[in-house]
């Protein structure tokens, strides 16, 4: 073109580092230790293929017809009826479907978000969260969820809404403990700003049964109330890591003044989601797909998470600090030698045939040279530990 | 919830028209001649059935993990190579896949519009357009395109964008001249402002051949160079109307420069399109499936039209002026009588059994209230007089 007007404003302060480790997905002979992909061998093809079959056939108007705005109507109340428990009562009216999680954190943006408005978020930050609200200009609160001197209560204040990914944050792989999240809660009571939580690593957990939501903790302050959730938390779920995630499938629980503010901008958005999709995930889930289909899933994974950690102590230990992980899709690697830049290190790394993420993209300041984001999910372990081989010699030549 | 910070600006500027449409779709015993619909049952759904599970079965990396951002490679290759032709040369990276052709016109509004920036765009406007750019807070400048006064280049210049329906526009249905094609493309290329020509309806012809896409008529300006296509044309398609709406596939077909900001866009939004929508649509594209079945569903549309305007010159022909539209789902008529509010109209008409689409929800400024947008695509014949019936009882009550 030979000339246009402007492209809108935050699209000069965009980086294109995702799609760097796409692309890097895709590039012969680079191990991707970069991205969060699940293990394409883990998903119940068979029964997806009997499933969509199914879909089509004995529901064409369901699958095929634009499915309503706030997704298809069973599969909102299967997905009520599955996360309450306990104290907490979940309705229709708080949830909605959306086009995979991301979507879920698109919408948010619409519709807390304006220009220089305050998001406090856990640091370091989900990079799709960061992306999601980039053409909203918002401004960050960064919240360090396990440290001791955490004030909840001063970060949400005044702010437009709280991020949080209780469950093995992307990208540091950290579980959110139970003071802790419940000390955001009462902050969020306290304050009356919404609580986000993502959680598309929730089934994850490979050590010990999972840790009670935000969701759920929350609930306890409803009381003996009669009526359905309409508290602060806003909880974030998908079918992405559990099922499939070409189908894009993810959904929101929320109190229904909040549900109907997103119906409003994602009526904006993509007007609704796949309804083949929502029919193949209603069936999958009544099926009892997932149930069948998990405990493989988490055997793979984590053997994958311990052959990455054995790596990362035979080769790395010398440079790097790290936890391992109970849960999700990444070990999260901090540098003590300080000649290591892991934005060089990134580079580095590509020219050794390994790709990593460097803690810069995770961070809205983008000021973080220290650490490092790996994935174990999506290689086996033989793979994992000639990446990590390829990452320890990029390492000493940075440092020569 | 008891308190909670305000929500972003733009939601106090929205209406829910759209929303009491598609409520009124499942209301008993309202025939709802406001929505834009297809039938259901002219999808083709054992030919769906089968590439559903053709897609899972044979392939199911491409169809269960996440697909490129950008779309899936031999997706993107197939509409190139279905639009190149005469002077037209389409390549892959002209090529972006979207989530239904609604999400494209959310990703527009977040590359191009800034707060206050103008977007020049056909009057009246398309309900979801002016809904996915609601959260951009633009300002329209609006074209009568057909009208002999139009000066394009006055509208478009310094404008971020300029948008089109040329084939059968909704709400009006009416079909933009070659004349005024071409002087909105040259308009395009003088000022350099893009110029989407948004295309949902291009199939649906019921009377002679289609006219050539700006798209097309743009390629000419382009010479006898080598490259893709570079030009100010932005051309966004869908399978909605051809094969079944609830797959959520579309396209944007632009100069590369734009596809990649477009990308970054919907990096940020759901990250990729369905992969499994995707691959039955690139299935039955190439399996001949829309082509078998397009001519049925024209002829169904083409009756509908027919029957919907034959009722109302039986009974409403003494109120209210229209032209039979050649293509698309919707006939736009235009009260005479000055006693006739179309807002009020729908509420009345509500009362009489039957929903419309009043003209005001279709001008950004909201000041129409002498036309209504009725479709004839939902309903068979007979339910179309009876809707016009019912229209005419609330017609008569209105100005009794």
């Amino acid at each position: 073109m030979s000339r246009r007007p402007p492209f809108a404003e935050w699209l000069s302060q965009t980086n294109d580092v995702t799609r760097t480790f796409l692309a890097a997905g895709g590039m012969a002979d680079v191990i991707n230790l970069g991205g969060g992909l699940p293990e394409p061998s883990t998903y119940p093809a068979a029964d997806l293929a009997r499933l969509a079959h199914q879909a089509v056939e004995e529901h064409p108007e369901d699958s095929l017809n634009y499915a309503p705005i706030e997704g298809m109507t069973a599969l909102r109340d299967l997905i009520a009826k599955r996360f309450s428990k306990g104290p907490l009562r979940v309705g229709r009216g708080n949830v909605l479907i959306t086009t995979g999680g991301m979507q879920a954190l698109d919408l948010l943006g619409k519709i807390f978000a304006d220009p220089d408005s305050a998001i406090a978020a856990q640091s370091p930050t989900y990079l799709g969260a960061l992306d999601a609200w980039r053409p909203r200009h918002p401004v960050y609160r960064p919240m360090r969820l396990n440290a001791n001197d955490l004030d909840a209560e001063a970060a949400l204040d005044g702010a437009r809404f709280a991020y949080t990914v209780p469950n093995f944050s992307n990208p540091t792989g950290e579980l959110v403990d139970v003071t802790t999240r419940r000390k955001l809660v009462e902050a969020a009571r306290a304050t009356g700003t919404p609580l986000v939580e993502d959680d598309p690593y929730g089934a994850l957990f490979y050590d010990g049964p999972p840790l009670p939501r935000m969701l759920e903790l929350d609930a306890e302050n409803e009381g003996e109330g009669e009526g359905d959730y309409d508290g602060p938390v806003i909880y974030l779920g998908s079918l992405s890591k559990e099922l499939a995630p070409g189908l894009r499938i993810g959904w929101v629980i929320a109190a229904p003044e909040v549900i109907g503010a997103l119906v409003l901008a994602k009526q904006g958005t993509d007007l609704a989601t796949s309804s083949l999709s929502q029919r193949i995930a209603l069936d999958a889930l009544e099926d009892g797909v997932i149930e069948r289909n998990l405990p493989a899933t988490l055997d793979t994974y984590r053997e994958r998470r311990s052959a990455l950690c054995a790596a990362l102590e035979a080769h790395l230990s010398e440079w790097f600090t790290w936890e391992e992980p109970v849960g999700g899709m990444f070990v999260w690697i901090t540098a003590k030698d300080p000649r290591i830049d892991t934005d060089r290190l990134l580079s580095a790394g590509l020219d050794c045939g390994v790709c990593i993420s460097p803690g810069s993209v995770f961070d809205p300041e983008g000021t973080d040279r220290r650490s490092v984001r790996l994935n174990f999910t999506a290689n086996p372990p033989e793979v994992l530990e000639k990446g990590v081989e390829r990452l320890a010699r990029a390492v000493r030549g940075l440092i020569a």
